[in-house]
């Protein structure tokens, strides 16, 4: 009955009203007044601090970009475990792993004619080869989606450079890149399979600006070592006006350096449970980022918001009874290297781990909170969107991933949790150079951080099971 | 008493009304029935029109980038001349001239610490000379303007490179690159007599991408030989934000190629008028480019608007009186070299020129039309604006330039006219590689032809004089 009482006053009155007999409204548990107070105190903070934004200022700004495995990330992870001691958090430490590397030392394309040369704007693709000496040179061969590529015939492809000249959607929850980026990946293992010389992609994005998107593993897939390249959209564009007229020949130069055995590493900090230290919940961004621009919206911003949070939950008059774990992942672009050997380091305590999220999709507003918890366990992520609904959150499904980060422990049975960001512009910026501070608005930032505050605190505060539905009866207020 | 009520008509209801009997409403010239009605034809048509569109894509598509005095620009004349001759156009020719070369073949700008770098997206200005084999390395000093630059002692500059740190604001008039556009010029001079190791700018532009603006003369102003660079307004940013926190190391590394007497040229077509051919009225765009782009708001829409709008006049079922000649100016860019040929290649025929326009503003709607007439020939103006006013086009001030291929006229009394585009957001893509064809709007595109095949028309097809008003009375409709 409280309950429902709770749920009229939250408005929604016409959903009860319209609910049959056997349609109870949905049940959502309770916060104690106490617990919505500080709640209250979060959100009133997050909006006036500057905490995360001097975190992503300083990231992007003193380091700058970090490629994965490269000695700009370990500066970076050396940054981080500084700045975290700094804002006070507990545990800090560095946990290294070992990853196979890949950096891209210099590319350049032109289409060349009898009387002239274009120059294009290309980035490699993670994972590519380096051409031979000199480049290679050959006719392009325009398909319209890997789908077409794969039902191509080989002698349509062979010595040729292959370009799939497919469009990235823009959404607002990223659909549109998950259905593009299978080119990304695809692409090379495939043309290579046909003989072809190289391959080029329209970029993965939504912008029509004269910036490729970066992207891809830190190895070729299925063994592939094609040289691979993104168009920028502007650049796919004139080469598809050109094959309108005919023939087009591309010029092609990429050199790549490769290593074995790179150290990288996750950067953690902790704000210790003062009743169940042992009992873990998760939030993070990652640390690394690819090398054009300097990963603000990708990931600093993660790591700002999500570091900011748990900051605010450590300036409330008493630590909450969980223990709130910051990590910063390493190494996340160029294949989740961070997030499997957190998972791996981490596995006989992921029983312990009550629930994970990662930021990982930029700075604009979060709209909604997606879960993945136990079916009995849905009351709880109604409270929680509840106590967001100042922020304009809403629920989503119960299908959430948690980010990439987090896919190691969701596998091991962690439930989790996505902060769903508004992504329309995501893709217009996304591993690009254009991938930097300025596209950062502050006032949004915070409503990141009041909402990733609202979060940790919840989870670690109450005696929640994301698993299951609680079995004891809802704690009393403090 | 007819002025007066055609002028109530256009809906000067008010203003004719408040008048007082001293103050007369302003002449306007009346423009015949057959006179208007082609007018309305020409404006339709321009909205139905894909010429401009098909010339500025050809152009950008087929020939790219074309540095003033290239190989590019070479191709360009050859590509323009044939297009003029399959518009029909009459007296098609290329006319040559020879000016100084300057290139930029390589740039790289990185900020160097002690434990790494972080590059810097610098764009060379024209005019810079190389830098030693290596670059040069030196602590950055900031200055926020070109004044506070000259202010300062040498020994504050000597040795460093210099940083002028100026926002260029965003005006619909490009009132604010007129103000910004002097540190790019100026900023290599006065800190080479400072004995500084280099010149770094904010790009002239109002956009926050990462694209560095170029700029600049053929040669360094002044003899300037300094290495001078333009910074993409993200990287300005990230270099204040470094200097905040204390000294900053920038290397920089120019290379340039420089050559004497290379040809440029001007390509120009006519639509011979059919009373008096040897009165000129000259439309026009400049058919070079920076580089980096393939010079589609700077300056292929230009030659297209002008080319259709001159074409749908030669579509109207007689020619006008007068010769509508359009010039497609080259080498712009780096000294105006086209408009300084054509004003000295036709100097005895500049007092048969009756009006010149050049359209080099990007490829937003005209909003003005301003002048640059004798005070009597005012009502001509007024006319022509009023037959413009369908295009949403009011009445600008009386202090027109024309266009700065047009200067050179117009310092030999030629009238000129600036049919005044919207500039908002010219300066977002001006002199980057980003000025590439999917920035131009095709309905904006052909209000601008509708705009011109006006003006043009009006000038070629009237009796008006813009030195002075008409001796005699005027003409009768055809």
């Amino acid at each position: 009955m409280r309950t429902l009482l709770i749920a009229a006053a939250a408005g929604l009155c016409a959903l009860v009203a319209t609910a049959s007999a056997q349609q109870a409204a949905p049940a959502v548990a309770p916060i104690p007044l106490a617990v919505q107070a500080n709640v209250d105190r979060l959100q009133k903070a997050a909006a006036e601090s500057s905490t995360a934004w001097d975190i992503v200022e300083g990231l992007t700004t003193e380091i700058g970009p970090r490629l994965a495995g490269s000695d700009a990330e370990a500066r970076a992870r050396e940054w981080a475990a500084a700045m975290l001691r700094r804002q006070g958090f507990q545990n800090v430490r560095i946990e290294t792993f070992t990853e196979p590397y890949w950096e891209r030392v210099s590319e350049r394309a032109s289409i060349v004619t009898a009387n002239g040369s274009q120059r294009l704007v290309v980035v490699t693709l993670g994972g590519s080869g380096s051409t031979p000496e000199g480049g290679v040179e050959a006719d392009v061969v325009r398909f319209p989606s890997i789908a077409a590529l794969t039902a191509a015939p080989a002698e349509s492809v062979r010595g040729r450079i292959v370009f799939i000249d497919e469009v990235t959607n823009r959404t607002q929850d990223g659909s549109g890149y998950g259905a593009g980026v299978a080119k990304r990946g695809l692409c090379a293992p495939i043309a290579q399979g046909k003989g072809a010389a190289a391959c080029l992609i329209r970029s993965v994005g939504t912008d029509s600006h004269r910036f490729a998107h970066q992207g891809g593993p830190s190895r070729g897939r299925d063994g592939a070592t094609l040289p691979a390249a993104a168009l920028s959209p502007p650049d796919a564009d004139q080469v598809v006006r050109l094959l309108r007229r005919g023939p087009v020949r591309v010029h092609l130069e990429i050199t790549v350096k490769t290593a074995e055995n790179v150290t990288s590493g996750n950067v953690i900090g902790e704000i210790v449970g003062r009743e169940r230290p042992d009992e873990i919940v998760v939030i993070g961004g990652h640390l690394d980022s690819w090398d054009q621009g300097t990963g603000a919206i990708d990931d600093g911003a993660g790591v700002a918001i999500t570091t900011a949070a748990a900051r605010l939950i450590r300036d409330l008059p008493r630590r909450p009874r969980r223990t709130i774990r910051v990590v910063l992942w390493g190494s996340e672009e160029t294949g989740v290297h961070g997030g499997g050997a957190y998972a791996r380091a981490h596995a006989a305590e992921l029983p312990k781990h009550i629930v994970g999220a990662e930021s990982d999709f930029g700075a604009d507003v979060v709209y909604r909170l997606s879960t993945n918890f136990g079916e009995g366990a849905l009351p709880y992520a109604r409270a929680m969107q509840r106590a967001m609904a100042p922020l304009a959150i809403n629920l989503g499904p119960n299908t959430a991933g948690g980010g990439a980060d987090v896919g190691g422990m969701r596998a091991g049975g962690v439930p989790v949790a996505d902060l769903d960001q508004n992504g329309w512009d995501y893709f217009d910026y996304h591993h690009t150079p254009d991938d930097t501070l300025d596209k950062i608005d502050r006032a949004k930032l915070n409503q990141n951080v009041a909402a990733y505050a609202t979060f940790a605190y919840l989870a670690a505060e109450m005696d929640w099971d994301f698993r299951k539905a609680a079995e004891t009866p809802a704690p009393s207020a403090k």
